[in-house]
């Protein structure tokens, strides 16, 4: 495997990932570490399962450290989740399962082993004490059979099944991007199924009725115009051109939505 | 050329930049990636050609990615400019060009080579399936003829000729940074050439007219006073010392600015 | 020494960070450079002196250049501290000391050898000019005794020693994480002198009087509720789970905190 390490933290940037990638250096100091994101929301375990998910597919083989973790110090597990493409480590509450599935899983190990990490594990930062060292030993070379005992049962989370109902696709919404783009669960499959490009859709979205066009990409439509378009992710996006979408319809991760036919 | 790739974008940090990234290291995992800035403005092309055009001189040679590109999908070219310092990959938009220029443009040419892309290029981000991949190809090896055919009328995009009139300098703000000091257009040769340190200037800028001393640096004057000094990029700067005179005054990027002595 | 290079200032993303990482791989491309945080609050020296001595010592021996400086361009001077775990390069103004202390100071030299530096210091950007191009230089094999005389009086700050009076310890906010959990300077061993985990503690903040547990987590109290627990830095720290306790309260660093049992 390429010495290559990610980070992905709500932690933004500054002491904890600075200490998190001394940690690393320390333990083999010809690891590239690469930032994915230091800035999920706070807490938001869903947000930062969905930056992996749609960034992880993208690498070469490497280890994916990610650390949204409201859950540290108490009895929620560590986990590796081992995968075709990759190495994925953290904490047990779901963050890495959708990462995880689409490079697919091979085994899900608890992390047991207190020798692959720091001599002193903090109840407050496991991302410093456990998993950036683990993650950097495996790539060191030590074995995933060596870091604890494979577990059947990890805490999963998924984005959802939309649901097809009178014509209508029900889903929530994702996340949304820093230009305000809201990405709905709704994937490219279902939504190429039912329209075509050029399609007026009706959107139902935190109390708000829209008429937007499903277009291939935002130029289609004047700026300041609503629009849908399949996100690079492979869902359904909801966007205003060069405006700010999430901000303007106060929206944001979760929120129901139903796309039908205008 | 050092294996070296920059990268400046408005994405913020997460899964856009994530993906770019894996996509690199998935051509050639010895590349070394190096932020220079996901927070441009968004869609502020002028902020990221600035950004562009301050940092890159300072690099040995590399590959500058830079995606700043609400036109994205639509007949909008990408465009590589090979550079007598290295190469800028990004959209036409005249993003690159300022800093192409202080390189020393060679040639620029438009990328038609799809086997130099990712297999499917989507209509939203071709941050990911075009510049990125292109970039690293060339890195890896790939010469830059193979990219496409030189094109001749690259879009443009240049800072501005300040105009000298009845005495005073009249010119526009281009950015301003984290510290809300307003860097405008004036460049140093032109200030020189008028006024000397320990001046005292009248500025209209935003509706104020402010009269400030021009000086070496910003501890020359008390906190909180205003001042004019040149910029680390080579233009007049208006700051106010350990605030920000972006915000108080309510001033950012294109609003004219007329200086003289007062 | 490994050739690693940390950076840390109040820049923000953007020109200045890009062009100090040119100048850096200019001088030596095989550098790694590690992003450790470019966000500190703008000219809060205490800020950034937090950062660099929580994550310094987790790096094997490296050089770390911080830029946190409102005097650039006057007569505070740069310094290079030569330190048992490494080197810290950047202004004279106590920003390094803490770290440097921990590290293990062995000497600390003004930087006068301008052929270490840019051909052309400005007054305005010494991270640049001064400081990326020293820290470079020495991990691509110049000496230290070349940068410049040692000095025996370098500024100096500390966290502050808090006092013990009448059964409580009263000390100061250090800063606040993204999180809005507030750092105290009052050090794990005279907080385990004091109190057991479990303990309610009084703290009296920002006009405010909190009566809070002692826990060895945030998880150890229900989602809302404050609590104190040790930093993973080795202070008491007094949160809010899952709220932003820095906000809520409107405290941030240098405000007074004593603590005493309930």
């Amino acid at each position: 495997m390429d010495p290559i390490l990610t980070l992905t933290t709500d932690f933004g940037p500054g002491e904890y990932v600075g200490a998190m990638k001394g940690v690393i250096l320390r333990i083999d100091s010809t690891i590239a570490i690469v930032d994915i994101d230091h800035q999920i929301r706070p807490h938001d375990v869903l947000h930062g399962a969905y930056v992996l998910y749609s960034a992880v597919p993208y690498f070469p083989s490497a280890a994916h450290v990610a650390v949204v973790d409201p859950g540290v110090g108490t009895a929620r597990r560590g986990v590796v989740a081992v995968c075709e493409g990759g190495l994925l480590v953290g904490p047990d509450n779901g963050l890495l399962m959708p990462a995880a599935r689409r490079l697919g899983v091979k085994e899900v190990r608890e992390i047991r082993n207190r020798d692959l990490c720091l001599p002193d594990v903090s109840s407050t930062f496991h991302g410093r004490d456990m998993f950036a060292p683990v993650a950097a030993h495996l790539l060191a070379g030590r074995k995933a059979r060596e870091v604890g005992p494979v577990i059947r049962d990890p805490v999963d989370l998924d984005f959802g099944r939309p649901r097809r109902r009178a014509g209508a696709l029900e889903g929530r919404i994702l996340t949304h991007d820093r230009f305000g783009n809201l990405v709905t669960n709704l994937p490219r499959k279902d939504v190429e199924r039912s329209w075509s490009a050029g399609d007026r859709l009706a959107v139902t979205l935190g109390g708000y009725d829209l008429t937007v066009p499903l277009v291939r990409t935002y130029g289609d439509v004047p700026a300041g115009e609503y629009l849908a378009t399949i996100s690079s992710s492979g869902f359904l996006e909801i966007a205003r051109r060069e405006r700010n979408a999430a901000a303007e319809l106060g929206v944001s991760g979760g929120v129901p939505v139903v796309v039908r036919k205008a």
